[in-house]
């Protein structure tokens, strides 16, 4: 709410009008650049996404032959990795994309979806980790299963009390270990750099019962990150608070899960600066 | 209905308070089991079938690469192979994850989209069946498509006879050749063991111009098996049921396929007692 | 308008009666013949595309194997190619399915998407020019540079001057080396074989802003051109209008794209005489 952004530090002066003002701001931004986003995702999700960026006012793209890669990774604003899907076919595609975007100085957006389900997964997402993603959003347990094998690959062992530590605290060992910000989805979002923590309250739970609304927001989070590239931990907040606000608009109208799909894209298209200013809930927590 | 129940066997007293009452009580058990269902589907159905199982209170797995079945497979509830949009590339994986769950010992559910449509697709679909899946479902022709050439493989020769077989007596004989329960889908549901027969008659027509409905259910009913393994027979025909009536309930809020699909999913995640024990329409044939 | 219809030559004398009752009796064609359409198409707008088929009467088949075009491509009424999520694997099948088709004398439509994403993506479109689609459809943009590089490669040199060529000029252009008909969607879609222009003005812009649009109504010409394969100028002609008063019926019921997606759906499968005859919007323009 703006009321809470009113302490921020000197750093986050831009969102002295509040973190309203602030993502509404960024929302008009992409709204009138209509960033080019490249979409690297999961078969289930591509439709949702694609339409998640385009309610948003970014343009998707979903390229991902190797073939392409040198092409026309540079010449996108954003780039989205996701491995719902993966398979070996698809790894070096991400692979290559992401060392694209990193040449092209284009910010990229890691998916880490279902991370912990086999040591195929865990092992490319560590290697795509490893190529220095702008941000990584993932659940809770992504974040957990991932901070602790990058942790226990710097120690060369493994550690134990893994399962012991919260999300969030998992969440800033990684960005401190990969560089990278990581955001955690759940009842409250939460964005970290890991030192600073934003948290972002808006969202609905019946979102989880309508698949890739994570993958979806994994993408807009890369379109606000494309028109603010400097500060990618406020964007991130931004953009998941966006998402949530889009949701808890669609819950409004909604029916069942199916119902909220619709209504949501509907309201993040249509979304306006009452309702980005009045309802937008994000907060600094340290 | 409820009273067409009342005349079962012994062997299936569980239901004597009526297939309402059998239908509600599987459908609670996903709920608060939340099965984890691995589905390696077409590209077409991955939405719906991934929305339909989060509608019912599953959780969906859209985990396809050959490199993650050994870890993963064993680990899920249930697993449903659909050969929909069928390559080269994703075959093994089929076949593996088909292997790994009979190893597993979890129940796993194939349907045979289009499988006339190529010999590579019969052969691949023959060869999936040799791996014993729990549940077969397709549609009228499909069935007797796959029936008449287990027929055919078994005999070394080609019986030409098939054609005047309706789809009932095809899929009582696919069940006794490949020990699987069979469904097949119309206006009224038949699902066989190869001696006894089901029927459940909810649905409504419009359901066939909705793509992928077909796909969605068959994943359903991995989800209604995965929590009730000792019976594949009645939780076929009440996932079958159940489905079935969301898209009746959702029928009553449509004005065509693509709001019927809305409601349809909504109505799958808010179906209540009521409706279930009111309208599940399931009866034993024979 | 129907009364734009009124000066048409003798060759198209079948639309004496208006466009609006040309496009009428194709698509009651459509939804009484249900043409087996194949789609090789790409991952984001499969469902779409199925369901836009199914709404208006036709039969989608996504197969795409290489291992079944021989078997299967021969015996549907029409194919459409669809460029959007290109691949290596893929393009094989693309190609031998667009060799069948034309060897089975089946009308086939090929949508270029994003050609100039990438020299990878241009070649293969060229080649799959090079194999005689019946129908071309595209944006302007991708006209434009199809174009441009079809130019380009018959005079083994480059030319300088496509950029000032519009949309139209460029689809002429194309048609006259290609063969095909070249549909040109915008505002206005431009239909044309070289020599006559058709206009269809139906449509709504909102349309831009829902996934895979583009690629549903270019899987709609495909059905519209199996049902009138002596006269795909027209039949495309129709098949974009019909498209694009379904969006404008479902603008009137729409909060925002995506429940314009699920009314246009809705609306296409629901579509009656008296809609099409009196706001079916095409014209000769030479």
């Amino acid at each position: 709410m703006a009321g809470e952004a009113e302490g921020l530090t000197v750093e986050i002066a831009s969102s002295a009008a509040g973190w309203g003002g602030r993502a509404w701001g960024l929302l008009e931004r992409v709204r009138s650049r209509a960033p080019l986003v490249q979409c690297i995702t999961n078969f289930v999700s591509m439709d949702l996404t694609a339409n998640a960026l385009l309610a948003a006012g970014a343009s998707p793209a979903m390229v991902h032959s190797l073939r392409e890669i040198e092409d026309f990774t540079p010449r996108v604003d954003a780039l989205c990795v996701n491995i719902g899907t993966l398979s070996e076919g698809w790894l070096p595609s991400m692979q290559a994309a992401a060392a694209a975007a990193s040449r092209a100085a284009r910010p990229w957006v890691l998916d880490p979806v279902a991370v912990s389900a086999s040591d195929f997964r865990m092992e490319a997402c560590l290697g795509l980790v490893a190529l220095g993603p702008t941000v990584i959003r993932g659940n809770p347990s992504e974040i957990i299963a991932l901070s602790s094998a990058c942790r226990a690959r710097d120690s060369k062992g493994v550690d134990s009390s893994h399962e012991s530590l919260d999300a969030l605290e998992s969440a800033k060992s990684l960005a401190c270990r990969s560089g990278s910000i990581v955001a955690v989805s759940g009842a409250t979002d939460y964005i970290t750099d890991g030192k600073k923590v934003i948290a972002a309250k808006n969202g609905v739970a019946m979102l989880q019962k309508i698949t890739a609304t994570g993958c979806a927001v994994t993408a807009l989070i890369a379109a606000f990150v494309a028109v603010e590239p400097s500060n990618p931990l406020e964007a991130t907040a931004c953009a998941l608070s966006i998402f949530g606000l889009a949701g808890e608009l669609g819950l409004e109208m909604a029916r069942g899960p199916a119902s909220l799909r619709v209504h949501m894209i509907d309201s993040l298209h249509g979304l306006n600066t009452n309702a980005v200013l009045s309802r937008v809930k994000i907060s600094v927590v340290s």
